[in-house]
């Protein structure tokens, strides 16, 4: 089984960012963890960050016929990327909107998403444990 | 470990209610199987359903100095109750928000939620499946 | 053919409470009146009422697989309970909704019912008699 | 007892026009239904059907001092004619708004009514049944 | 010189109409004093009043070329019609916009026209002198 | 193949109104044109102008079982009448919405269309250009 | 018969400000013409100017028991000081609001007034003419 | 003089919860200082709290015939609780609005108040003080 | 013990203005009343009434240092003046906000107070005792 | 003649998403359909695809001084790519947007255009028809 | 060169008030040190400071035909003042609007300026050194 | 002192396009000058133009350990990248934004900015030398 996981903007900048609101793990050390996860429950994963929402949307149609499920953390996109909602909804895969942090506790404009819609659900709140339990919902 | 499993409003009516969106499982399938789960995982479940906004403020309180931990799906209460809200963050425990279906699917009414921001975090939209992934965020 | 005649929160005052609005009969003299007519049409009526929004559900709930047909005056709970609203969904039974007065004369947080979209129809403005015509609307 | 039944825009295409939404009766059989009915109960109906908002008023006006009462489906207008408002406030006569549809079933601009404030009450969503409902309404 | 005078839907029911408003005044009063006080000025007017949208857009096309200025009390239309607003930009004559009523006294969507801004000025709340007042605007 | 030809409101002001946005075509060169430009495509027109919403549903209807499709420039109307988008929804014909100037660069409130939702398309901004593409639109 | 005239901020500034909205007149000359006016039809007009809010108020308060209607306009206060509002209600006397420039031709937040509610009526867009016929509003 | 003292959702939690808003006092310590006051003033309370919107309403209508007047607390169904506001309303006694902390220093959604427009007057901000105060409101 | 207490725009017309809102005190035997008051609790009070905002942010500088503590009826300054909220917060002194009408039975706008949120508690609804109840509540 | 035809993101997935909004064509196949269309009306296409609303905005730049006109297929950058309207803007030469399906039969979001305003006209709803219906629109 | 240097209300405050968003110094010492920075690139500063909005508005009429420029923080009024606006229109000289504090970051009603667009520019964020730039502005 | 000067899409375009707002200077020779104000202060700047959302970010971050600030022109990007404000915030740099024309006198959409709160402060509208303003910001 194969998952794509995906990062967006500034996401590359985990470790070195606001720690008391991500934490202090940068984004290599959490794709480690979780590539060592999915080898222990069958699953390949495939990783890729961008801060270019062309390059993500990209990215996301490449999974069209090659991956079974998609993992996303849009990001900042996540509250106006229509462009990476109408990628998800293109490719008919199932995907897992995924945040680090629980948006709703941040700002009134963290609080909308306009891709949950066409996710399969959404996980946030649980730092880099939301990346793992998003592989469980696809794979359980 | 101790968790304390609550439902609000009409959840008593799975399996008899708009399975198309909610699956054919009852509450008491869904609970049993999700008590298997915790028992492997070292995890002492407790459950609770109730219709009405006061009984639940009333078991949300009463997890305060006995339980590690709370999974809660609100129902309908999640999109108005804010003295759910206030019982939440009043017992200072963490808790997992979770919904069987991805409730941004739906009508716009049921996008927001009025207690997420007391939330550890949130987990929608993976069916019964929901359930075992919070108890995961809880424990892991 | 068996319809619940359901009242919330409030009605219970009719009578004391507010009578240029609400006219001067008891709840009591409302449904004993509405009984005598359900009897000359062959309707068996069952009467309820609860300040309780919990309790309301649980009735609603109860009509299910008994009654033929709901009649509902949610009082103030028309305007924000959802978790009515999902509990008239869930019972999948025709519905008629019922005010009194006409709510759309009152002040403008009367004028939204959460509960419209999903009953059969509409009924306001007519006192007492609004009842008769929701019966008249099921069973004609 | 003379009541004016008055229909407006696009209703002259009942049985022609989305039958899923408002049955297959022509306007032609469901005022024809309703004469008899009205002749049962001792009520003389006055039909009266057109398309523009200036018609409609002029007959709402011709009302004024031969009418005992006023059923009116406006159609579209029903969600923005102040003009058609301000007309069943001139007459002063008890005026039953009436919806074939339950409106608050469908597109949210149809869920606002600019007339409800100036009827004696209002009925929606029981098809032809409505317009009998009205008469008994103003009758009983 | 040449005015227009030109009222909108239901004025034609003034002396009849919720005097508390409008005064016992009728239509045909009005203009008959009105007429009087044109005379006296050198104002040739003509009368017009009617509850079509279409008629009024109609007449005031046809002070194109005519009349030298329009009065305009368009009633509830000076609410929505666009249409309306539209003729009189139409004509590129000098309009005021009169209304017996201060409508900034009233509900709330009276406190909005969507005619005033391709208007010369606007008068209300004078009763009928309001009329009278709007030849002066436009003879001074 | 006969198609419907439909112009609303002020229209037929056209070439004496505002010429820096429509331009100083009358209607009648306008569709004499157009009516050329249909001969040479095969296509029958036929032509109709009003300035009363009414008359322009009662229009639209009429085309029903007759005409194979509806071109409607609906000028003011577009932005609130949903009496003729029931029109033309009742019809159930090919219908494209024309607009001379592009509505998006003018007021605000010319920006919303309530009928193209049941249009099958839109073209504004090519001045009468436009009702030759929309004949295209209808027939290629 | 005494009149108070009263203008808020800026308005000492005629003459030198935007002539192409305000015209070339000083406010001045404005008010000795109107004086002129007045006396000829037997009004005794006293004159205020004021850019304080606190001052005109004081100013509207001192009418009581002396002025038998005020011509007032608020300039820019009109379009939030309440403060003026509550004054021109506390002193209770007929009361015209009036603008040099058709406020509805200006910026979006022209067109609200919070002190319309609580005059007689409005006059406004006719330049220094505003004031004669606001003069005449009151002595007619 | 018998009056009603009666708190809502979460007061319950008083001393246990939040106490930098809320302060450490219990309920029981709060209502026990309330009685002794009232014991000195020549008022006799009656105190109440329940989390249950219907036990709230069936207390509030308790008071009718009985009590003088009422202190209400309503915790979060402040904000929306619509029934709550009609059962004050149907009692008709002297109600006083009482909060802990100030509403307005805390969320946005706190600082709406469904019930103060049918209470006599609003206390909050003041601590445990807000209840003598508002005793001393209603004797004073 | 010190205590400004101030009053804002039209205060000075109490007794004069709508009594039926105000009662028929005037702000000078109400402040009078107060005074005996505040000497029997040990009080030093200190009066001030202007309906420049100007004057009212001077004189809330001047508490700084000298008063204990502030007691405001800002009037209609409450719904706008952000700069007296700025002066309250400024001199960092206890402020209790104050009005004499239940101003949530009032108009809308009436509602919103931009003061609340730097004030230490609000007061509203009991006529002149709201005043006393401040003074209490700076004191207790 | 030269004209650039530039898609915006997900058009290169056409053909393989939604085929019920889009149809089953690829955008090769459509852009081969138009350049035949071209070829036989003198014009010569450029045809750019992206899904980066940058090289978007890059490739519109480079039309500047090498083409006469743009078709322009923003995808969901319409609904909030700011930058894309001014970089049409900035590059001054005639432009139609175009969409394949009629986006105001969709979700509300995709009923807002921000490039309209900038744009010479709009053509939406026709399929891939609405490409050679802009072509007409440039070369007409 | 002259340039008026005008502070509204509760900038006297400055160094007394919230130090960590103003800063320590008073606004003399700010003065004092803008005055020597004036003097060093030959401009003649005239420094006002007043609470009163009416004073703001005098001072600044005062300007025209004396100052080459305005630098004004008008504080709170920032937010609300149309009547400083159109005295800044009325004098038709250069004016840089100054905030010490990034608004932006402070309260969202802050966020919003009416006085901004008849500003040549804005600056804000940067402490005493925003005068400075300002003046830099104006004489660059 | 290293400070990168950064500037958004269609800056590339300056004096090509829209002249009247943003003068007839490119990009080169603003930089060029800037570059030599740059030499004369003692700071290092380095110049970063693009298009593309994700290429901003990329550079923003690369500022991180080597720039001492950041002067930003986002362009329409400031109206809405969420992303670009995320990257300003994860680099911890003080950020000036900028702009050449005063945003506040353009479209309404223009007004709102999505990273100020995250900038030290903003200085728009004048022209070129609101990037020499803003290195004295930076370096004063």
């Amino acid at each position: 089984m194969k998952i794509f996981v995906i990062n967006g903007p500034n996401l590359d900048m985990l470790g070195k960012r606001e720690p008391e609101i991500y934490g202090s793990d940068t984004l290599e050390s959490i794709n480690g963890e979780l590539a060592a996860y999915c080898a222990s429950v069958g699953v390949e994963p495939e990783f890729f960050q961008s801060n270019s929402e062309g390059e993500l949307i990209d990215f996301i149609h490449s999974a069209h016929g090659i991956a079974d499920g998609i993992v996303l953390n849009a990001g900042a996109y996540t509250h106006y990327s229509i462009a990476i909602r109408d990628a998800i909804a293109a490719v008919e895969l199932p995907c897992v909107e995924v945040h680090l942090s629980n948006v709703h506790k941040r700002e009134e404009f963290r609080h909308k998403s306009v891709i949950s819609a066409v996710c399969t659900g959404v996980i946030c709140g649980f730092g880099k444990k939301s990346y793992k339990l998003a592989i469980d919902a696809l794979i359980l």
